[in-house]
């Protein structure tokens, strides 16, 4: 019983006032015509935020064209964390970002389904705990 | 001489074609007027782009009022990486990502001025090489 009631204070203890989550990679291999395509980028940001149960405020893409600065920025606002892609056409290769708050959030679910999209021939996954400690 | 040769080509060989820097933190004790201020806050990221050698291409900045989601994000793209602030007034919180492309952007720079702005209490720093590898 006392034990039980050691690890109920525990628990109490580790409760943070605001759980932040970040899942981030690298992308490589990508087919280069779905890095330059902001649309489908854009529409794959939003079913990401969406399956990550993630409060979506705003969404702004950019489309930059020229030598090998060429490619596609999508970062979207959620409540209150980010979503970004940035994507390197002439190297297939693609860095994904999904910051979000709150315990019922599920950043590595968003970012699973934006692989699942983008089919990389292989990619790179990092989890940092953005919490209030 | 032989030394010297496989040293040169090394560093041949780890040359990238995409340089991303991303250095990322939680700040804590930061003033809360401070970290409502929406416009001093796009500011700060306005001159940290400047001082990490970033060409900033658009500020975006969010203010939410209301129990403990109220508080201010500044993403601002950057070609082709971007900076975030997202603050939480009620805890006297923030995180901060400078993520840089570039081998002449300086990330630790425009984070360092990011501190020295907002004078937290205390505060974490992480790195991660979000390189082409």
């Amino acid at each position: 019983m006392a034990r039980g009631g050691m690890e109920a204070r525990a628990q109490t203890q580790v409760k943070t006032p605001v759980v932040g989550k970040h899942v981030y990679g690298e992308l490589y291999g990508v087919d280069e015509k779905l890095l330059q395509d902001e649309g489908r980028l854009r529409q794959i940001v939003i079913e990401a935020a969406h399956i990550a149960n993630m409060h979506l405020v705003e969404v702004n893409s950019w489309r930059f064209k020229g030598g090998d600065k060429e490619g596609v920025s999508v970062i979207a606002l959620v409540l209150e964390s980010h979503i970004a892609i940035h994507t390197w056409p002439t190297y297939k290769f693609a860095t994904v970002d999904v910051y979000t708050c709150g315990e019922h959030s599920d950043p590595m679910s968003a970012f699973r389904y934006i692989v699942s999209q983008l089919s990389p021939k292989r990619f790179t996954v990092n989890y940092s705990d953005r919490s209030y400690k």
